[in-house]
Formats: C-alpha cells, sequence, structure tokens
C-alpha cells in the first residue's frame, strides 16, 4: 500500500471505531487508560533503552519521563470518574413567552471524533504515541491516528505494538488507536485534510505548526487545530530579589536554561533585566554558572542545525556574553544581550534558540519591560522574580505577563509543567494555534469535546 | 478624519480602556450592564420605530428583540454575580519529585482584550449594537468596538448614542463601547487586522464570514473567529411522528420557515422524510400551509437578491413542490424536493436560502437519512419529530444529528433560542467558524476569556 492508501486505511478504522468509542462507558474507558499506563511501566526498561539510542536524553529523564506519561493516562481516568467528560447543565422549560420563556434544554459534551495527532520530537513518551495528547483525546471519546516522530521511529513502533496489544486484549476496536509510521512530510499534509479526520493536536515548531495549521484551515470544512508551537518564555528579575540571592538563582536559571539541552519548549530564552549593579553581578554569575555546563547531545541533526542558526541570528544582532566553548557531546551554552529598544525594534531578537541560549535584555526601567512584554505578545510562560508586594506597579506588571502568557511563575524557573487541573499550557500566538486551550494538564481533554444543546430530550438521550 | 483614522481612533480608546475594565469589580461591571437595559427599555419606543422603518420587521417582533436583548444584558450581570467570569481552579503544591510532586497552581480566567463585533444584519437589537456578543463581552471584561450593519445605521447610532451615554454618566472611559459607522467592506478588513484587537465576534452571511476568518488568520498574530455563519437546519420527521399529528405539525413548520420571512439562521431549510404514505400527506399539507402565508420586506435588497438567487439554484437542480406565488411585501414562500442520492451527490442542494424556502429530501430508510446528514456536515441545529422511544435505531439518530449540529430538538422547531445556561448555537462547519463555542447564551461569554496558569502567585495576584 503507498502512503496515502495508509493513512486512508488508518483513519477508515479510527471513523469505524468513533461512535463506540463516543458511546464507551466510563468504566470502559479508565480501563484502557490504566491499562496502558501499566503497560508501558512493564515495558520500561526495554522502551528506555529504545529511547536513549533514539532521542540521547539520558535514562534518569527518560525513566522519569515514562512515570509522567503513565500519572498522565491514569489522571486522565480519574478525571472521567470525576464527571469531567459528562458535565451537564440543565434548564428546566419555563412556561411563557420568550425571552422568560423556553423549552427544556441540556447542554452536554460529546467527542469530536477522530484525532490526528503529531508526535513532539522533545518528549518521546509524554507527548508522543501514549503521551498527553493521546491520553486526553481518548479520555474525550475520541479515536487517535498516532503520526510518530521521526525523530524515535522504533520507540514510536514499540509503544504503538504495547498499546495496540492492550486494546486488543480488552476486545476494543484496532481503530482506537493507528500509527502513521515513516510518513513523509507530505503524509501529514494529507492526514491533516483527510476529511475523517475532526482535530488535530500538534506539538513541534513554530514552522512545522503554522504549514499544518493553514492545510487544516484549507479544508472545505476546516477543523480545530490544537497546535503547541513553542515559545521564547521572559524572565524578569527584578533587582531587588537579585540581591537578596543573586548566585542561587544565576545557578538554578542556568540548570534550566541547559535542561535537556534546552530542548523545552518552557526553556528560558530572553531574561529581562532593570540596568544598575545587582543586574550586572547576576549577569556575572550567570555567566560563571553556565560556562563550565557540559549538554547532552541534542535530539536530531535538524535541530542542531537549526539551534546554531537561531543563535547566530540572534547573536548577529547582539552583544555576546558568552560565546559558545567547545561542544561537548552537545552544543556549549551561550548567552547574549541587548538594550530593551533594540530587542523591541528588532523582530530577529525574538527568534526561538532552541537549544542551551538565551538573550539578556536591559531595559531602564519597568516602562521599557513592559514594552519588552508587549514586543514578545505571546508565550508560554513569563517568570517574574521580585513581584511579591501588592503594589500598582506589581499589579501592573502581573497584568502585562498574564496578557501575553498562558502560565505566570512568581518564582522558580518554568522548565517543569506540573500535570494537574490548575494547568495552562498554552498562550497567545506565536505559542499557540488555540491559545484559550490547554495541551498539558486535565483541561486539555476539552479540546476534543464540543457541546451540544438537547432540546425537550427525552431522558435516556440526555446521558 | 478617513475611514482608517477613526478606526484607529476607536481601536485606541478601546485599547486604551482594556487593562481598566478587565480589572473592573463585578458591582462595577453588572452595574453597567444592567443600566444598559434600563436604558435600551426606556428608549424602546423611539427606537423600535427607527428599527421597523430600517428593517421591516414590525413592531411586535422588534418589542420582543428589545426584551430579548434587555434580558440578554441583565444575564449576563447575572452570571458575572455567579462567579461565571472568576471561576478558579486551585491545586495545592505537593512536595516531592514531578510528575507527584508540584508547585502551587492556580488557574484563573482573564480577558482576552478589545473585541471586534460585526453587528447582524437580521437582529437589529439582539445581536447588534447592545446584542449578545457585546453583552458577552462586556460581561468577560473587554471592550467592543462595534462595526454597525449597513442595514440599520440610524438604529445603530441611536443605540450607541445611548449606550455612551450611560457610560459617561458611570465615569467609565467611553473607549469602551466605540461605533464604527458607515464602513464599507475594506474598513471590515482593516478592522480585523487592526493589531490591538484581541478578537472577533461576527454573525451574517458565510461568505462575509469566511472572508474575515481568513483575514483575522493572515494577520502576523492570528486571533480568535467566532463567527455564526448561518445553517441549513435540518428537520427529520420519521413516519410516525407525522401520522399522528401532521396537519398541526405542517402548520408549526410553515410557519417557522416563513417567521420573519425567513430571515433566521434556525430557519428549517431541509425537511428530511422517509418515503411513505405518511411523508406524502405531509407534504401535501406543507404545501396547503405554506402557499397562503404572506411575509413582509425583507432586511435588504441584497439579501432579497441573494434569496431568489439561492433558491433558484436550489429549484434548478430539484422538483418544485410549491412554485413562489406573487411576492407579497416580501418574497413568496416557496418549497422543493430531491430524493437523498440527488441531495447527497449534488453539493448545490446543501446551499443555504436565507428566506422563505425549504427543500424536502426524501430517503428510502434510515441508513440514506444518516447519509443525507452526514452530506449536510455542520449546522446550528437538527430537529428530530417521532424520536421518543429508546432504541437502537433512534440512539444511531440522535448520535448523527449531535455530529453535525449543535443543538439537537425533539419536538418543536428549531426558530427561537433560547437565552440560558444550558444553550448552544453554533455547530461544525460551515456553521460556525469556532464549533466549540456559542454566540446564543451564556456560555458565550467564556469566549472572551483566556485561562492563565498562576505558579506560586502571593494571594494579591490570584484575584
Amino acid at each position: 500500500m503507498n502512503e496515502h492508501g495508509l493513512i486512508d486505511s488508518a483513519v477508515g478504522k479510527a471513523r469505524a471505531a468513533a461512535p463506540m468509542w463516543a458511546q464507551a462507558s466510563i468504566s470502559t474507558r479508565t480501563h484502557l487508560l490504566r491499562s496502558l499506563a501499566d503497560a508501558l511501566e512493564a515495558g520500561k526498561d526495554v522502551l528506555v533503552q529504545l529511547a536513549d539510542d533514539e532521542t540521547h536524553l539520558g535514562a534518569p529523564r527518560l525513566n522519569g519521563e515514562v512515570a509522567r506519561t503513565a500519572f498522565q493516562l491514569r489522571g486522565f481516568a480519574e478525571q472521567l470518574e470525576l464527571g469531567k467528560s459528562q458535565i451537564r447543565i440543565v434548564d428546566e422549560a419555563v412556561v411563557g413567552v420568550p425571552p422568560v420563556g423556553r423549552p427544556q434544554l441540556t447542554r452536554v459534551l460529546r467527542p469530536l471524533g477522530p484525532v490526528a495527532m503529531f508526535s513532539a520530537s522533545n518528549f518521546p513518551f509524554a507527548f508522543s504515541v501514549l503521551g498527553g495528547d493521546t491520553a486526553s483525546a481518548l479520555a474525550a471519546g475520541c479515536p487517535v491516528v498516532i503520526k510518530a516522530h521521526s525523530g524515535h521511529p522504533k520507540l514510536s513502533q514499540a509503544v504503538y505494538d504495547l498499546a495496540l496489544n492492550v486494546i486488543e486484549n480488552q476486545g476494543l476496536p484496532d481503530g482506537l488507536l493507528t500509527l502513521v509510521d515513516n510518513a513523509s512530510r507530505g503524509a501529514g499534509a494529507y492526514l491533516v485534510q483527510h476529511p475523517d479526520i475532526a482535530a488535530v493536536a500538534f506539538t513541534g515548531s513554530y514552522q512545522g505548526g503554522t504549514a499544518l495549521w493553514k492545510l487544516a484551515n484549507e479544508r472545505p470544512r476546516p477543523i480545530p487545530f490544537f497546535g503547541e508551537l513553542g515559545s521564547i518564555n521572559p524572565l524578569v528579575a527584578l533587582p531587588h530579589a537579585l540581591e537578596q540571592n543573586g548566585e542561587a538563582l544565576a545557578n538554578t536559571l542556568a540548570a534550566s536554561m541547559t535542561l535537556g539541552c534546552g530542548q523545552f519548549c518552557t526553556s528560558p530564552g530572553v531574561i529581562v533585566l532593570l540596568e544598575g549593579q545587582a543586574s550586572e553581578r547576576f549577569v556575572g554569575q550567570l555567566v560563571e554558572a553556565l560556562a563550565p555546563i557540559k549538554t547532552h547531545a541534542m535530539l536530531t541533526a535538524g535541530i542542531l542545525a537549526g539551534f546554531e542558526q537561531a543563535s547566530a541570528h540572534v547573536g548577529a544582532n547582539a552583544t555576546t556574553l558568552l560565546a559558545p566553548g567547545e561542544a561537548d557531546a552537545g552544543p556549549a551554552p551561550r548567552l547574549y544581550a541587548c538594550d530593551a529598544a533594540t530587542f523591541v525594534a528588532n523582530p530577529a531578537l525574538r527568534e526561538e534558540m532552541f537549544g542551551p541560549g538565551a538573550l539578556v535584555v536591559k531595559a531602564s526601567d519597568l516602562e521599557q519591560v513592559h514594552q519588552v512584554l508587549d514586543a514578545i505578545g505571546g508565550t508560554l510562560t513569563c517568570t517574574l522574580w521580585g513581584v511579591d508586594q501588592d503594589t500598582p506597579a506589581n499589579r501592573a506588571l502581573v497584568h502585562a505577563a498574564e496578557a501575553v502568557s498562558g502560565r505566570v511563575l512568581f518564582a522558580g524557573v518554568p522548565t517543569g509543567v506540573a500535570v494537574c487541573a490548575a494547568q495552562q499550557h498554552g498562550g497567545p500566538w506565536p505559542s499557540s494555534t488555540a491559545p484559550q486551550t490547554t495541551s498539558v494538564g486535565y483541561a486539555a481533554m476539552e479540546r476534543f469535546l464540543r457541546p451540544v444543546a438537547l432540546q425537550d430530550a427525552p431522558v435516556w438521550a440526555q446521558g
């Protein structure tokens, strides 16, 4: 079968399975989600070895990621048991003329249908075959057609085989989860435009994500496209925070910047400081903390090339604070600097460096900090250090941070995204194509549900 | 000032007012919403006269619409008092390593910012200057830039003047509500692409709506576009329902088809019947009920021309059951027929006739009914008559109806959309550009709010 034939077959199976899965009981869904988690953990040793061979992320991180992936699958099962897919609003009939008089209405949530899921390069477990998008779509009642990532094809196949085994053992249709493997870029386009695909979940680069988003919008019937596209994650550090605790904060920030060789969509990429002694000292501490850090190999040669190119672009438009030293297994960390006016004026400085690099932006006052955030426009996270007191200036800064981001941190670093109900991982464009939704945390399930109002429906139809 | 200058000025005022309004107290917002409702009712007599001159909809309907508009404004105020704009999810910190260990997270909702609101032709009050989109956006904390509809410019100005007076009397910034009047089509495009516009609400035609939706997506930073684009609203009537009650149902359906000269996005446009005696008799009853109905003038000459064109397209591809008689003030009702296979094969038959016309589709069995619904793909409503018993066939029909629509009715007719919390007015493409949202009912406010997660935030920042 050719590539399109394979996709037609996968989507056809998903379409056939959709009505059954949409109407499957909560216990059927939770049993599957929990069994997938169990199977993943049971296969951990072999899978982590495979993943490390393909991604270089190292066993400790990969074991942690398996734990996270299993936790997510079980977490969505719990959400189902809490009734989160069955939220109903009932308005009883009111006798009389409108606007007061009305029929009986029940608002229910219904699954969208088959979801095309594009795996991430940088989370071979947690945002791949059985990752957050798959878990939330399955929980919502949608079959998933998985586009495996070319960076870890063997792992994807192994996880898929394990999942399919669980599905078949439970007597469920194999169309619940299908894998489109070894597929070309054109195949991804074909999948997004397939008439039986009802929604797309994507985690990856701005370039790749927006290309597919455009294709989803060019369909005869456009469909929701949930794209998480990466981000530059500004961190604003006010002087008094740095005075108290500069060295420890510099070490924390350097570790966050270089974690996983900087291959996180929440990696802090822009550090906004107010001019002055405390900031100067902090920059020195940061350079000192970064310089000796050795990184592991990046996920793919393409990602390495992209990082070198992006950091060269930024470097060409800024001062270099830390020139990259000799590469270890992965590229050496690097740090650049510019002033706020230059940052605002030059879009090249807002390019994401997906890797261990960051840009220090020096603002002369808080107004310039606001201008910097405003220029960034959309980001997954914004971190504020030293914004603890309830003052008008701090409130304005929090408001500005909220206006451009999906998560505002008042301490710590943005890497590490907790899986919980309160999480929001998705901010204004360009960090997300659907900023009112999240791809991490339990609200992610809402992406795959659509409200339907049932008017004067018999009780059996209001389930 | 030229057209673009006027829009720049309006959006500039809206941008300036946005932070204040985003942070305004609930009582400030509810006071404004209720005062707008009061002012509208107080000015009713003059406004209804103006509206009737411009729209020909008649005083009874227009008085009802004022009541609905005031009801909506007050309804959103009540929603605010119920805390619907302040929904928070709190996850306390958990000590330990991830995935169990986590920081403290609070998920809050924040307004998107200035909303461009395109008024509808067919609801000069309820979906225009102070209509549902404006009420829900203001309630959410967003200033609104109103693009008045060219079909009722004097009314729009009069309602706006009244609203501005209320805003100024309450000492609120006039940027909360600005009016872009007498604007060309190019001006609408300029407004949608203005960098300080954060979202668009649109009610109107598929052609106009998708053109603006494309422009919103072509911005350097695309923004949410909530377009309600009209619909063909299938009504499936099973034989046993028609046997019991055919004549009354025919009268009800004829009245729904011709209400407001058929100028409703929920007007029933496709009547799906199973071949047989009961259906044949019903068709006769429907023709008889429709033939004598006189309509009022349509909203604009363009809408009349569009209706004549669309019904000619449908007529050219179908049998004519009721040829249009002599026009009264408005066009005469008309009814066409085709078989299910023809309907499925020919997209021209799925064109919306925005006016007093409908197409009867005759299916030979339930499987063909499913094929018809599937071909429709997206519609605001789907009405099912005779689907009362809990049988597998009925469940399958309900599932199929839910799959293509935002509201499924089990009795009555789709015209008349109750304003309440359970309402859903928005279905899959082409009926809506954002099928997971509603433009009628209290969930409409969610369109203008975005979740933000606050991590380790001080209490004052979690408000």
